[in-house]
Order: structure tokens, then sequence, then C-alpha cells
């Protein structure tokens, strides 16, 4: 894990904030009613099933939205594999806020770390080659910030976040521009020079031109493996080259022997299923 | 599928707006660089793969506040089933709109096709019993009310929205109170009469305490196919019993065979994969 | 007072905050230019009249956002009786935040203690009977959550906060369903099985319907004492029983002695007259 | 009426929607289940008891929020006096939307024809005077906008609006200064000269004291009328005055013949009862 | 530099954090990539030509919000007049933070210190003279809060906030009202006694009969200086006159003399230039 | 003008919305006084002096959020030169919000036109030789993505937008990591793909590290036309080169002939002088 795994505290509070007052609205209710002011709590996190933690800084903002004073201790590091059982984070202070702030502060652990420990298979079975796994726009909407996040907690990388901060040329935007040279030169004449532009191409035909049209990266949508290696060679290292399109766990290996410089995998956000984690509570 | 289905614009539209936002940012730079004004596409959504529908009316908000002038027209209705290849919805209007929304309109429909389609294979494996197949609070933060509106068109029923609309008194708030009967009574003397008490319990025992207590539902947790019986049995319709604890599609007719009323999945929100759905345009 | 007179502080504070953004706007020119900085100031909560205490936590907000330095030490208890003369609590800091918070606090305070000693009245008025004295949906637009905390404070207990978290089916939608049981069969049978279902019947005979339907409660629209009594004989305490129309203090007792579970009173939010509290301040 | 009934309809729309978010939260489930869609309704508002009508464009709002093919036609003129049983307003169109907004547009209407009644009461007893009925800042944390509204609709006058508007030297703010000519003259240095300054006085040595000092408007703190009178002599017209403090329906028109140019009365805003007014519902 | 200098800090973290938002968005990649945790910095800002300093509130604010630990020192005071390479204040805290907060501060400080030197140079033409320079609704959309206490903070002086705090009848809404004396009374018959009546006019006699309609305020429009001086004379200090349109460095002290009581000038905030400021870091 | 002069509405929206906010407040009081509703007016846009037109899609915005009904129509095109006294636009509709409208609608206008007409002038001083005149991050706090919009329209180009969008590894960053290479390779290592790096070098030296670390931008700091020619030839078109630090009207030629790709200029933001443009009404 490297610097990439730094959070924007705004952000995340901002997101963390939201999912409180969806849960709690006018209140809990039940710990209202049930848990007088003064009662401790300790808590641990505990998963059943193993995988890579991620989202431990969120959980830390839900808990301080709720009651700043409760404390929490992480024991596993982001980014580190767990077993079933581990203790992976112990959680201290007022057992009211700690109740309501427990099932927010799961929801998030469960889905980062399924994302994360799904990234991690996908770059685990190409570690030894020089390919990236990428994560895509393919994300739940409101949470891309965190996806994306997770995704590089998990050893993948980021792609572009949106639409804004890089330019992506797919099928449609050629077809109207009447091929890809003329797309990528208007888009190029326009562009703010710090912006790098990427052409989806379907046959090696169009990697040569998206090349010589000046595209900086070129996106193999949906090749054959052997398509991917003379892409390969038709670059010879001028252009990045992006594999695309249904990628699975049992196709990764093969698409990343081919030379590409990343993968990019919509199922890492769309669909991980969230890991089951939960959170033993004592409490007096 | 009944009324339930029905969706407040308001809050669909402040979830849609902050999707688009997160994706578009200051702008869709590809689209305003290659797509001139005034160039129409018409789309269709196709599947690559069976399921139920849900999520057209958020999509047709997607298209709405990035162009009002865009037209989606619904060819499968909400929580209908369809096969791979069917055309759900045809999307008519100013290509430049129609792109820039495309990826945050499929990964509404796909997500929430997800849900309703996992959700109803659930209420299919009991559909000829008298229970409910009920969602939870884990949830996708943020996504909360159309994730309970997916469960809804898949044929599910929902538990409470949040911490604030009903009292579900758990294992740790009844320590805190020194048992059950204790606990129901300190909700029950405060609460407003037209909220309900649950109370989650592991044995046989609890449940008997829990009903004479005054609970109006009460919550198995974790037990076993003949426990339920039994508490079914105890309870002669006098409370509702509600099944809960890692249920899956293999075992959820086995309980719903034990008679009770409801039983919620966790997994139907917090790991259904994402239904593959595909935008097919033709510009021009 | 129970428990319930807990506050949602992130809920409180936006709240107050609106207020004081309302008060301030860009300044309190007057004590800007008129107060240096560095003056002390000490100041009293002093009431010229008799009444019920609710809202101290509320000034506490509004004088932490204005200045987080000032202290506010509450000298008499949320729900406790006072005499006029009484120092109600004490507020030490900076002069001008004190000066600049000082019309939204006594705003806060004297509204929300105008209800608890409102509620107050019909509440002692039935002490020694069965019986709930119940809040309604007419509250001041923008302060719900606060009128109903003072209501808790006063002795009265909430009724559903809004449209969202209980059912209530009255006279118009009776009459689209064609019938008391058709309105409550399609109520339950999508509602989620944590609602209850109300409905006001202005008949015994629809009293008796909506038992038979399966309703939760039973709202007694402008019924005599005679016919409440009537009605408490067929419930039998199968059903909560809600007396409301017009209830006045003058009329309460009769209501209440019919055997009803709950009055409800639109008058103790809607026309609560403010109690008059002032600020005595030393500066220096 | 005046020009100054102008509503600024952005920040009308900002009030309803927080008061109509307030409300329906997730959705009005009672209507949503029993209520389909497709029905027509048609509805009268008649109050059951006489007043000034004040609020039917913040009514007009509501609706429109709700469902903006909702039509409000209103048959009484906002100020206009009517008498209980008078048909003040038609609402017409699907009785989903109807329903869900009857409480929150109730709650604005019954509330701000309260005030305009009470203003309107005491403008009536002074009519025949040349003096202004003013408000204060005695109003209900968030509604001020519309509080002051419904004053000026009752034939009320406005005072400044905030802290921010217009300067008022207090009691704490002249001891501090050392007295009212050193509060004057340092508010006079800097502030806007587009702005004015008040003085509370107690004393007719303080009137006279803040007219030399450039006082634009004196406030007469509690005086007795014949204070009052001695101090529209020592005015000779250069200061407008100002007497406020408990100013009743039955001391107002004996503060009005001393001669002063404005009564500031806080009860037409923090105590006003709310007039009842009936939505009688035809649905079909 | 007199007490208005003072900041209402809630408004002006609002205006500062939309600009971080703005700058951040998701995150400063370069800074998070290459400077690790824990590395301190020490930064002094230093102009590279003379001015007049304002803002370092603003952007004590800015790094408060960035990362709360950060230290601001002042070394030179708001409103002092400072030449090229002096130390205005310094800065020490994690390098982290300083490094992502560095250009919003100087984008403000910059701006605001243009503000404040263009103004002291107005100020500085005609300080020996009882005139002001007053700032006008000629500011930049979003911060005229801001811009108008820099112009404070220069020796000048602030005009009405905007549309909603003082009457200024210009050319338009006499020719409506057919007439000043018709303007002015339709004004003052609904105004706040609280508030003041300006009127723009063009000719002497517009003045008189400004005056005689009871204006507070004259302004001079675009008047000869010969005209301003009739005009004083006419006004024998009965209302203020204020002297407006293209006012320059170079004619305002001919305009002073003529005895208007204030000069606004539009230039001080729509066209100042940002005074160069540089802030030098030290890492390590 | 190209495609780039697109804007993005809803961003628009808002930033219109709170500069109207911040001038209307509660009401632009001296138009609903003087003017009464139906009031028609036209209005005409002249400038006083020369210059290139950016705003107008701005200005519409404007009227419409405060009334829908007003119209614009354009006479010269965004980006068009202008002489003084050209007709830049007509407005037509209720004088009371054109007149409400105005001043924003010129604040706005004549800031971005100003900063369109000295770009143009940087522009136009290089337009026969291939660069780029490129704006910086000293923008406005809140208007940036306005202010960049104006430099396109002058015809020039974008930078990165903020902090997020591309790496620009200044002396700083390279302190902290020991050097160019390092730093690079620290970013280049972690970043998304899709993600330029750009290296500011203050010596030649620099300039062949940060090519070779594989940088793909060098920005070029301070250095005299000499340097910036030997780096031009070092580069030999790997590279883009961008040449910054004080760029003014009378170096930007020589810089230009240098050969590099892109020139940055901070004084087209940060210190335009506003355009004088009025808005010439006729009411009635």
């Amino acid at each position: 894990m490297g610097l990439m795994s730094a959070l924007n505290l705004p952000l995340v509070d901002e997101i963390v904030s939201r999912a409180l007052s969806e849960d709690i609205g006018t209140g809990d209710i039940t710990t209202l009613l049930t848990v007088p002011e003064g009662v401790e709590a300790f808590g641990q996190f505990v998963p059943t099933q193993e995988g890579i933690l991620a989202g431990i800084p969120v959980v830390e903002r839900v808990f301080h939205q709720v009651d700043h004073r409760i404390r929490l201790e992480p024991l596993v590091r982001e980014g580190q594999q767990f077993s079933a059982g581990t203790v992976l984070a112990e959680v201290r202070g007022e057992a009211r806020g700690i109740l309501t702030a427990e099932r927010v502060a799961l929801n998030f652990l469960q889905r980062l770390s399924g994302i994360a420990t799904l990234t991690a298979r996908f770059a685990e079975a190409v570690k030894d080659l020089p390919v990236r796994i990428c994560d895509t726009r393919k994300t739940t909407p409101g949470l891309r910030y965190l996806e994306r996040y997770a995704v590089r907690v998990g050893g993948g990388y980021n792609h572009r976040f949106g639409l804004y901060d890089a330019v992506l040329i797919k099928d449609n935007h050629i077809a109207v521009c009447g091929g890809i040279t003329s797309a990528v030169h208007r888009a190029k004449r326009a562009l703010p020079h710090t912006m790098k532009v990427e052409v989806e191409c379907t046959t090696l035909q169009q990697v040569v031109e998206a090349m010589e049209a000046g595209a900086d990266i070129v996106l193999l949508d949906n090749m054959t493996p052997e398509q991917m290696r003379e892409a390969v060679q038709l670059a010879k290292g001028r252009v990045l080259l992006e594999a695309s399109g249904g990628v699975r766990l049992d196709t990764v290996r093969q698409i990343a022997e081919t030379g590409v410089d990343a993968i990019s995998v919509g199922a890492i956000t769309h669909s991980a299923p969230a890991i089951d984690i939960k959170l033993e509570l004592q409490l007096g």
C-alpha cells in the first residue's frame, strides 16, 4: 500500500454524515429508551471469513461523528490480509454512541473490504507481471470516492475519476466525428495540455489510427489475447495499452501475459460481495 | 407489484443529482469536444443476462436532470422478468446529454435490477407460503431509499427504514436493562403509541418473555428450524415472528415452512451482483 | 421526565444554526460597534411568569455556536415547574457573544417552555388516569422536532413524527378505497410489518369495522364522551383508542374518564403562548 | 395592503421545502397505499372562526412543490377579513398530492393568518392615529421572513429584520460604552451612512442625550404614557419615537395617543394563536 | 482601523470552504504522492511590492480548515502599510497541509490586499477632509462580504450591503413613479422606520425635490464639482450627500473639496489589481 | 471559439444563485416599493470601452433565475470583439425582475469580459506562433469555473482545474523527495495512468532530469528566453514545455518565440480590470 491510500477527510465526513443521517433520522429510539447515559462499552470487529481490510479510517469517522469521545484502535493495517476470527479493531466508549453507529460502521467496512478483497484477488493473479488492475466508472452512485480508495487499498489502481478529468473517446464519439483521427484531433485542439486522451478501439487498425492521431492511451475493447499481443507489438511503448471488457478472475492472467499496461475490471466495484464482519460488544 | 412501488421524486432527484455531479464534475469533456450540439441519438437498454427490472424511474430522472428534453420509453414494466437480449427501454434525444448520462443511468439500473433479481429469487422460493422476504439495514450507505424500493419491486417487503421508525431491542439493549421484560417495559412506557416494539431472541425462553412483556414482533435470531417451529406454536399469532441470520437461497424454504411471518435477508441488499445491462446507441 | 428527553444534537445544531443565521446575517453591528473584544458578561435567565422549563439544551447550543467558550449553567431541570422570578440558568462568557445570541436563545426558550407549560396543564388534568396526552402534526413548520421534544418534557407523548412513520387512514382515504376494510387491507398488504395502522372513525360502526379489519389503533374523531365510552367497551383492549378533535383544558378530563388510551391535542403545539423569560445581564 | 406584501419566492420555496421534507420524509405511506394515481380531488379552505387571511401564496408553493399540476384559486384576498364558514380558496388536482400537502399547507395558513389577525386587531385599535404597529425580533426561529410578511398583511409594519440591518443600542451596549453619547458616536463613526441608529431609553434624560448624540430613532422602553408624551414634546419631530414593552390590546390606544411614531409589539408574532382553518375535500 | 474590521467567522468559513473544495476537489495528488505524513514546514508570506495588508484572518481559516494544527503568526497588522520584502506572517505545521492550502490562501490575501491598497490610496487623497470613501455593489459575485471588509481595512466605508438593507431610488424607479416625490413617498409609506431612503439625482432641481420629499441621502450622479458644491449649499446638512460616477484617483480630491459627505467608488472593488505576495517555504 | 466554450448549466446556476442571494437577500425593497407588478422594460447592454465579450450565457441565467419569463437576445457572439457603444444584447420582460437582476448581471459580464479581453490581448500578441496562452490557479475564490471559461472565450487555454486533476511537482515537493527523479518516480508509481505529470524546473539541468524521469510536461519557471530556447532544443518535442513567471504583454512574444508549447499567465485572471458595460433601460 502506497501513498495513495490517503483520504481527504472533509469528503469522507460528508459521505459518512449522509449515511448516519439516513440511518439515525430523528434518533436511535431503541438505544435512547433502553441504554442510560454513562454506560460504557467495548467492542471488537471480527470477520467470519478471510479477506483484505479496507475502511477502518471511515469507521473511525462514523464513530467520531456520533460521539467524538469514542476511541477506535486498529489491530490490523488497511490493505492487510486477515483470516476469519481475527480481531480487526477495537472500539471503546459510551455504549449509546457505539450502538447507534454500529450498523453504518459495518455497512462501510463490509463493502469496502469486499472491494479490496476482490481487487486483491485480481492483483494477486498478475502480481509478477508489469500490469495494473484498474477500476472503472461502474461504481455505486455516491460512493465512488471511497470505492476507488478500496481499490487502491486492495492493490489496484484508479482510472479517471469521472467524465471531467480525462478524455476517453468511445465508439459513439468516433462515429459522430467521422473517425478516430478527427475525434482525437478535435479533442487535442482544445483540451488542456495537462490532460490525456484515451481512445477505445475494437480492431488493430483502429489502434494504429489512434496512435498516429496522437492518443496517449489506447483501450483495447473486448479483444482476444492474440489481438492484444499484436497491439502490444504495434505500440512499442509509445502509448499505454489498457485491456477492458468482461475480465474475470480466470481470464485476467492470460490477458496480462499479452503485455498490456493496464486491465480495467468493472466487477471489482459493481459486484464485489460484502465481507461478513461482526461487532462483538461487551457493555457495562 | 403493488402501490408501494411509488417513489418520492424529490428524494430520488437528490440522490440522482449527487450521482451526476460525482461523475460529471466540471463537464463531460470528451463529449463536449467531439459531439456537436444538435446531433440526435436513439438508444436501447439491453441486458446480457436474465433478471427482474428495477430502476427505470430513476433512469428517467438521470436523463431528465442532464437534459429535460430527453425522452425515455419503458418497454418492460418495473418488477417484470426479462431475458437476455430483451429491449428494456428506449431513449431518444440529443446525443450529448444521452452520452453524458449513460454511465450513471446504467450504474443505477444494474444495481437496482441486481437487488430486485436476487430478492425475486428468494421470494419465488417461498411464494406459496404465507411469509414475507424482508430487507435489513445492511444497505449501501446513501442508497437505502432506492435499495428498499428495489426490494419491493422484486417482491420483497421492507423492514423498518432506520433506527428512528421502530424499536428493535437486541442482546446488548437487553443486557443493559437486565432482561427482556425490563427492556420492553422501558421502551413501551415512553414510546409513541404509533410505534411497534420488536425483540431479538435467541432462545425460546426469551420468545416467551418477549411476548409476555408486550412485544409486537419477535425476531428469531439464528434459530434452527425446529426452534422456529416451536416459536410459531408458542406465538399462536399473538405476535409476528421474524426469522433472521445468514439466510441463504438453499435454506430459505425450510425456514419459511416453519410458519414464521417474515424472513429478513441481508444479502439481498449487501451482496446482490449487478445485472449486466448495456445501452446500445445509434447517433446521427 | 424519562429517557425520551434525549435530543439528537446534529439535528438541533442544524435548526439552531438556521435561526442564528436568520438573525445575525452579516453581523450584529450594534454589538461590534459598541462592545470591545474582551469584555466579560454574566447573565441570568429569569421568567416573569410561572411555567414548565423546556429548551435549555437548545439554548446551550445557541451560545455554543456563537462562541464555544460561553458557559451555560442550568439551575432548574428541564421539565421542572418554576415560579416567576426564579433564576432558571446562568450564562458566563464574552459579552459580544452573549449579546449576539440573546434574542435567538430567548426565542427558543420562550416557545419551547410555552409548549411544555401548556402540555403540562393538560397532563396534570388527567394525571391520575391511564391515558396519554399526545401531540399532532399541527406544529410550526421547521420546528417539529423541537416542539415534540417540548411536549415530552411537559409530560406529554408523541404521535407519529410525520407522514412516513405510521399509517393514519382518514375519511378521504377511506372514501377512495370504498370503505375501512378495504383501506386497512390494502395498507397491511404492502406495509412493513414493523409499522402500525391507525384508522380515523367518526361512528361506532366504523370503530367495529376498523377493529375487524386489523387496525392497531382507532382514532375517535370528534366523538361525544358517550360514544367514546362505548368504543372503549367495544375495543376490550384489543386496539388502542385515541380521542381527537378540539380537545380543551376544560373538556380533557371528561374525555380521559371514558377510558381511551390517548388524547391528541393540536393546541399544545399550534397555539401555546410563549412564556415570558428575560436574560438579565451584567457586563464588565 | 400595499406593495410590501410582495414575497421573494426563492426564500419562500426554501422554507416550504424544509417543511414538506420534515413532514413527508420518505413518503406519505397512507396515501400511497390507499389512493391510486389518477384520482382527482377538489378542496375548499374554510375557517371555523373569523380572522384576517395571510399565507395563500405560501400555500400555493406548498401544493406546487408536491405536484406542480395542482391549481389553487384564492377566493379571498390576502389581508382581507373573513368570517367563519367563508370559502377562502379552492384547490384542484390529483388527490395524492393534495392529501400529502394538506397538513403543511394548513400549518402555514393557520399560523400566518393568526399573526395577521392579531396584528390587525392592534392596528384597528389605533387606525385613526398617525402611528405604526411594528413587529420585533421575537419571531419563531426559521420563520421570521414569513411572520414579518404576515404582520404587513395584517396592517402592521416591520422593524429591522435582524442584527445586521440597523443599529439598536440597548442598556448593555450603553453600559459598556460609558453612556449613550459615547455609544452613538462610536456607532456613527464606523457605520455605513445608509444605516440608522436607534437607542433604547428608559428615562427622559436618556431621550435627550440620545437625540443630541445624533440618534435617528429613540425607543421608549417601558415608559408610562406621561413619559411618552413628554418625549414626544422633546423630540419635536427631529427623531422618530418608538414605544415598546409589554404592549397589550387594552393599552395600545393609550400609548398611541401620546403621539409616538411607532409601537412595537412582540406578542403579534410570539403569541398569536393559530386561526382554525379546515380543508374540506371531495374525491373522485 | 476601527471595530468594523470584525469578521463573522461562520460566514468566512463558508466562503473559505467553497474555495478550498473548488481547488482541492478529491485531493492534492501531487502532495499526497510526494510528501510523506510527518514532514514539517515553515513559511513566510512576503510581498514583492508595497501595499496595505488585508486578509490575514481569512488566510488563518484557510489553513485551519485544511489542518487545524497549522499555526499562523501575523507579523504585520491588518490595515498596516508594508513595503516589498517585509515578512507579513509566518506559518508553521505539517508540510502536506501548508502546501495544499498555499494557493487558496494566496488568492484571498492578494485580492483582499489589492482592494485595501487601492482603497487606501483613495482615502489618503482626501484624508484631511470630512468625507468618506465608500464601496458600491460592484463586487465579485460571492465575495462581497470579504471585499467590503477589505474596503474597511483600507480605510474606506461601506455602503448598503445589497438590495435589501437600504432604499436607493434610481432613474428608472423615478420614471415609473412619475417623479421623485411620488417615489420617495411610496417608499416611506411602507418602509420599516429603521431604514433610510437614498435618491439618485442628476440635476440640482432633483436634489431639491428629493430633500423636500424626505430623502435621507442624495446621490449626486455624475455631477460636475460645481454642481456638487451647489448641492452642498442647498443641503445645509439636512441630508447626506454622496458623489458617484467614474471617480478616479486624480479626480477624487476635487470632488471631496466640494463638501460632499461620501464618495462611492466602484473601481476599488471591481478593478483593484492583486498585490503580488509569495509564500516562501522551508521543509524538513 | 471552439467547443470548449460549452458551459455546465447546473454549475453556472449554483454560482448565479449564490450571487443573487448575496445581493437580493430578503428582497429588492426599492423596486418592490416603487415599481408595480406588470410594468414592462426593455434594456440594452452597451459598453463604454472596447473589449471581447464573455458572460452572456451567465447573464441569461441571472435573469432566468430572477424571472424565467425575461428574454435575453444576444446581438454580439461570445468571444467577439466589440467597440464602445455597440449594443451587446437586449433584454425584455417585467421591469421588476430586470431591475433586481441588473447589478449581478453586470458584475458577471464586466468581470468575465475583462478576463476575455486581457486574455485576447495576450493571445493576439502570439497568434502566428504555435503556442498556447494558459490560465493558472490564481483565480478568484469561488469563480474559477467561470474565469476559466472566460479565458477560453478570449482565445486562451486552460491549465489543470485544481490540485486533483493533474500532478505539478514544484520545488518543495522535489526538496522533500530528494530530487526530481525520485519525485517523478513516486508520482508515476501510484498515479492513475490517465493522469499527466508536470515538473517545475528552474535550471536546464532540472529540465533534463525531469524528462529522463518520465515527466509529461516541464514548466520552465522564471527562465530567461535563452534558457527557454535551450530547453526547447533539449526537449525535441518529447515533452511539452510551459513557460511561467511574471509574463507580461510586453514580454510574451519574446517568450513565445523561444518555441515553448504553452505560456501560463496569472495576470489574465487575477488582475484583469473589469470592462465598463451599462444596462440602458426603458420602462413603460
